[in-house]
């Protein structure tokens, strides 16, 4: 997408395969800065400390850390290393799993003198293969906006399913995109997003760049909202959809699910199929919800009144910090993926 | 209740009636600042600015203000600037109304050479009869708590309803304080309470100085909480109790009223009687909820590397900032008051 009438992906290797360039998440809204990423330990530090974060974008950063591993030492040795810690670094997102094991398993069938450049090239394959599905997802997401028959049409959403959660035009948010290239009239309600704010200062800052109406609250506000009817629809992306059609997703979206089905509110999930996981239901709930540091809760980072950005603590009791929750799927009116719109209770048709 | 050892009231007024102390509750948790307000401007400047704050202290509050009015000017047409200038002051909670209103009809019934006195009188038996309310509210709530059969009674509650939200002992946090005392074995789970964090900086503050275990979350974690079992009971306050047995509190309390009923977890409302409104049911609304200023989402005051209060600008767009919401009666399990444990079917006949 555009930022400042420059077109950006959020991570691009550079021409010699020997280093990405990413932006650096943490510092936005107030500073658009990149970052190169030139070792494998540096790019498990970036997903770690969410300077790349979303399901998909973490998906591709992964791949492209284990090219930088190949860089240094593409032996079977160095492959599962890098392998595991980068399967370590976020542990609920499916995609990290799912890119990284697609890519180690190619590379480890092949020569390791073709492994290098195998990887850079596989890599770059799945960052140009988001891009498409995203397109995609775009497309028939728009389907289920074009259906609202308001004269501005009213979307909630929560954390950030943009396109810096991806490598271009996003999940959630490319209908939206898509919507106002297409002219709809659309406004945007932004969930903050506890703790790490990632709608206030991610989704807020790309609608912003694109031009498209939008308005930040709270968490706690979109069940008024519901109840006051300003809102049409809510569209979420997904971090891992199970084979029952529950969707794992920031904390807090559960607690948006319930008052739109309270209030007849749809409530769309847009994720591209490497976020299904044919081994989850939400009875089961295998995997691990990610428990991230409580200095999330505590810490926040901001711009003081010099313009610079500076820390503040805001609170210092024992706090808990699941980063996740999981929606069952009766609350899941459509899901949307690059192969169209589904009801959830298709997912298994799909996946099996 | 006790701060380091200490006794206090969140407001005190001064022996030579002239003047209160209050507790300037926007510098917590990291100060406990004292703070003179010696004149009607002021205090309708501590109630705006929420210096103090909560349903209870600032109907009090506000009727300190009148008595700070009458020790300058005790005419029909001060007292009456007086009573419309702060009843401007915060418009959603009722006891404001209550408080200032029935002040004002008892000095307005007398000559105004005995109205300053009258009014230091009036305000401060108001203090001390919210006192024996909030114990009375402590002894009737305990009674569901101890329905409770688990080894540890785990209770979410969201903004603050404790000592700092009335004169003393709280509404939904005096039941807690009274399980304490009797050796329950308790946890309470404290939203945070975005945007102004009443539940990070002044309920879990308030449960750290008297002794009792707590962990703090983001607003978003509550229903991922219940899905797992670890919420008995929520238990919150009110600033308005509408005739059909609907609470209007701070916003998000309707977000969390909605996952304990499908999670089957009792929902318990605090509040006492002048809180109760007979004019207002849930589909009438005909109150105003208060919509705050936006810089409330986008600014965040805490302490700095240095240890000083800083405040940083944490997002920029277009915000809204809705501070309070509506649950409807049929998620409120039971509304505690000062006269004990009632259906909200049952408001109805205690306030006709």
């Amino acid at each position: 997408m555009v930022v400042d009438g420059k077109h950006y992906r959020t991570i691009e290797a550079s021409s010699d395969q020997s280093s990405v360039i990413i932006i650096d998440q943490t510092k936005l809204p107030f500073n658009f800065n990149l970052m190169r990423i030139s070792s494998l330990n540096q790019m498990e530090l970036a997903i770690k400390n969410m300077q790349v974060r979303g399901a998909p974008l973490i998906g591709i950063s992964a791949a492209f850390g284990i090219a930088l591993a190949c860089n240094e030492d593409a032996s079977d040795t160095s492959i599962e290393s890098a392998k595991r810690a980068l399967i370590a670094t976020r542990p609920t997102a499916i995609n990290l799993g799912w890119a990284v094991s697609k890519l180690c398993n190619t590379l480890l069938a092949i020569p390791e003198n073709l492994r290098r450049k195998k990887a850079w090239d596989v890599s770059q394959s799945m960052a140009d293969e988001d891009v498409e599905v995203n397109k995609r997802i775009g497309s028939a997401g728009i389907t289920l906006l074009e259906q609202i028959d308001k004269p501005t049409i009213n979307i909630l959403t929560h954390c950030n399913a943009g396109w810096l959660a991806t490598i271009d035009y996003g999940t959630a948010l490319s209908p939206i995109y898509l919507a106002k290239a297409k002219g709809l009239d659309i406004h945007v309600w932004v969930d903050e997003t506890r703790p790490r704010n990632q709608g206030m200062s991610l989704t807020a800052w790309e609608l912003e760049k694109e031009g498209i109406p939008h308005t930040v609250i709270s968490d706690n506000a979109g069940g008024y909202l519901m109840q006051q009817g300003k809102v049409d629809c809510v569209l979420v992306g997904a971090d891992r959809v199970g084979v029952d059609g529950s969707v794992c997703n920031k904390i807090g979206t559960y607690l948006k699910a319930l008052p739109a089905k309270v209030h007849n509110i749809p409530f769309y999930v847009a994720a591209p199929k490497s976020t299904f996981d044919k081994d989850f239901t939400f009875t089961s709930q295998p995997f691990q919800i990610e428990n991230r540091d409580v200095s999330e809760l505590f810490m926040i980072t901001g711009l003081n009144a010099d313009g610079n950005m500076s820390e503040v603590k805001i609170g210092e009791s024992g706090g808990y910090n699941p980063a996740f929750d999981v929606t069952p799927p009766e609350y899941i009116s459509k899901l949307i993926c690059e192969d169209g719109v589904f009801d959830p209770s298709e997912l298994r048709g799909l996946l099996l």
